[in-house]
């Protein structure tokens, strides 16, 4: 028999998060370190989740005539240069392959694909019947980050999906862009139990070649805040740059106006955080690959009937892709460590009294409430309970967003929030140079200009001069 | 209106198949030349395709108790080196980074990843109670290709998956690599509707680091043949490289021994090329996204009625994600002429006569068989003839690949077989002299030592030494 578990989490929570997530992604093996500085390696606990965030997400933009496609992982240097902004704000992290001489081009490998993907739009778009133009890839992208690396969070590769669309009109590429933020929204609400506050960027933040930039933002358990999806308005910035032009029903030639948005496996960092505990992964129901697992108490005498009666429920349970785990090598106690640090939402005991009674007793992964219940209501009580957590998880993490946000009056005032991790909401004028030295006395950046504001007549937290939005900010991933 | 397409192939498949392929997979609009030397860009038509290949394949997996999981693009050098016969295979065409300085380590995109895999497999088994360990990944790899490149065919990057399976038994591996075999054949004749031929791989074509590679390959309609999926035995090769070791039952430490099996997008090439006509693409129903078009034939007075029926039809059909083409600025024949090109199964008319006798016209793209069938009845008749269609697509590349495999007795006939672009068995030495020396003076390779047959005692066909198999030969893509 194997001993107890040493491979539990050894550091609370809210004693030290960084380390306590590095134990939870690594021993929960979601993810491991791969042997190249800053690249991640996403192991199949890790991967199963992603999974489940791509069937969502790919069926949402499918029932919105989004369709996939497939572009080329390298990109010609005179591509990048096109869109000057756009050069400008990726030249630092891009990866470029050795030439043979240096008469051969210079090719990148993508950090984003706006450039590649837009050179051969101009090649497809012609008339108005080629627009709207909805497409999307899922794909790996690399770039080259001098930041501390973490798993999920900031990888020199990771996994993403960016949909670049082409319309005829400014109004439906806007009308896109905040459709597409309203599901990345969704997404992390429905599937992921993660509320988000929803914004655009400050000019500082906005993605380099957009004419805006909007985001939803999540609150980490530390305070800091985590971008969960951005979606940009690209104007014609991009269309002028790489020649997309149109015949239009007028029969004159026009500029296609552009989106792209994205979202990425550092989702799979923000379920983590928020979530999980002191013994380990909880995962939000929805996206748990398997939602419960079956454990035989066993005493040697009553063995065979345990295990039968644990068949009998894996059974009964496969429409929530329930497994019994029969392994004998270890015991009942260790199981019960590892598929909580594994973030299982259900665990189901059977032992000889439940085979007796024929009762079942239910284990709730973020309660750890146990309750025994009739064989015969088993399926019904775990879709109850399942849904229920669903639900639990979110209000939680709704609750811990809404206590940590605060308003600050006067820049002591923001100062002393972010101290205490809070994400604070604060009159903004929405400069480069004030967004800097916020940024430098506080570590705090702008996470989001709320949408649907009225502009007032403020003045900003930090210079005093006029400001006519307010923002939020605090401390970033 | 738009003037009748002028997008229509316009070279016979019998004629050029090459010029054919090429028209076909841009005209259908499948890929697409990207800006970089032998790049492809997956247009959604194309893409479509290969997430029917993802899902079946994937699914298959999956009940096998494999997961997937994702590995870095990139591989170190000194990965690379550790199994020196997959080192010589791959070097030629390895894409390098650029280094910021010589003492920087170098890396290369991965063109496979058995090297990065298996360095962090190293790390994962420790115990028999971590084997098998069953894991497969999704993604692209980059080969530097310097043969002449075709879309999907040969390509410098493709999409792929790649299994990587570690077993404590060589018996177990081996199954694995047999198993995995047969769900390939699997993939091509129930999904593809392409048959093959299953073998073992010569020496001079097995897999760099390999002990056996299996291989199924398929015959396309200029007597070329396609390897369409392959599955390795890697013995211990790797596991003693890369120091992948497991403390058995025994208590003592082994070395794992491995399986690895790949399909590509390539696939896609196969489908086009086996089942095209000179209409254009032609799709076996299983891997049709939209399985079924309605097409209205309106004449201006009973325009309102024709449109609701065909929005009624297309209801009715939406299981197989049907849908009406009611756009205004194309004809009828123009869209006939559209999705035949784009290899819809089957095409619904609707004009006013079927309104008038609650009818529709149903046409079959592969026969043109046109009928007319009753409202009524049109569920039940269009999900009947999808499945003819499907069988009957099979069938005929079934009999085309028997008519077209022969056997030769003599040198002579083995060359005028190749000449007449036959696939040709024959008794063979297996030596890499006499496989450069076949390939030297025919352009033919060895396909493959098909399986389950008796050893004999023939004459090599080329050498006349004792050869002790039979082998399949045909020229190659």
């Amino acid at each position: 028999m194997a001993k107890k578990d040493e491979k539990g989490i050894t550091v609370a929570k809210e004693k030290n998060l960084i380390e306590w997530y590095n134990q939870v992604v690594t021993k929960a093996e979601l993810a491991d370190f791969a042997p190249i500085h800053g690249f991640m390696v996403i192991r199949p606990n890790g991967y199963a989740i992603w999974e489940k965030i791509q069937q969502y997400f790919d069926n949402r933009i499918k029932k919105l005539g989004v369709r996939n496609a497939y572009f080329p992982l390298l990109i010609p240097e005179r591509f990048f240069v096109k869109e000057a902004e756009h050069a400008e704000g990726f030249e630092p992290e891009v990866a470029w392959l050795e030439r043979q001489n240096k008469k051969e081009e210079k090719l990148a490998i993508r950090p984003t694909s706006e450039t590649i993907i837009y050179d051969i739009y101009s090649k497809w778009i012609r008339s108005w019947r080629d627009l709207p133009l909805l497409i999307n890839q899922w794909c790996n992208v690399v770039r080259w980050e001098i930041k501390q690396t973490r798993l999920f969070l900031r990888t020199r590769e990771f996994l993403w999906q960016e949909g670049h669309c082409a319309f005829a009109t400014a109004e439906e590429a806007k009308e896109n862009v905040l459709k597409m933020l309203e599901e990345y929204a969704k997404l992390c609400e429905e599937l992921l139990a993660i509320p988000v506050i929803k914004g655009k960027k400050s000019e500082f933040e906005r993605f380099a070649g957009a004419v805006e930039t909007y985001t939803i933002e999540a609150l980490m358990p530390d305070g800091k805040a985590l971008q969960m999806g951005t979606s940009h308005f690209l104007g014609q910035n991009f269309s002028k740059a790489f020649e997309i032009k149109f015949v239009g029903k007028d029969e004159k030639e026009h500029y296609v106006w552009q989106s792209c948005w994205g979202a990425t496996t550092r989702l799979i960092g923000a379920v983590i955080l928020v979530h999980g505990d002191n013994k380990g992964l909880v995962l939000p129901p929805k996206i748990a690959e398997r939602k419960a697992v079956i454990v035989p108490i066993i005493f040697e005498k009553d063995k065979e009937k345990v295990i039968e009666k644990c068949k009998e429920i894996e059974k009964k349970l496969k429409r929530f892709n329930a497994f019994a785990d029969l392994r004998e090598e270890y015991t009942a106690g260790w199981k019960f460590n590892e598929w909580e640090l594994k973030g299982i939402p259900i665990r189901v005991e059977i032992g000889p009294k439940e085979v007796k009674e024929k009762t079942a007793v239910v284990v709730i992964r973020d309660t750890n409430e146990k309750k025994t219940v009739k064989e015969k209501d088993i399926v019904r009580i775990v879709e109850e309970e399942l849904n229920k957590m669903q639900k639990r998880l979110f209000e939680k993490a709704k609750k811990f967003l809404e206590e940590n946000v605060v308003e600050a009056k006067s820049w002591a005032e923001f100062k002393k929030a972010i101290k205490e991790r809070k994400m604070v909401l604060a009159p903004f004028c929405n400069t480069e140079q004030c967004e800097e030295k916020i940024q430098e006395e506080t570590k705090a950046t702008s996470r989001c200009i709320p949408l649907n504001q009225k502009e007032g007549k403020y003045k900003c937290i930090k210079c005093g001069r006029e400001a006519r939005i307010k923002a939020y900010f605090a401390r970033g991933y």
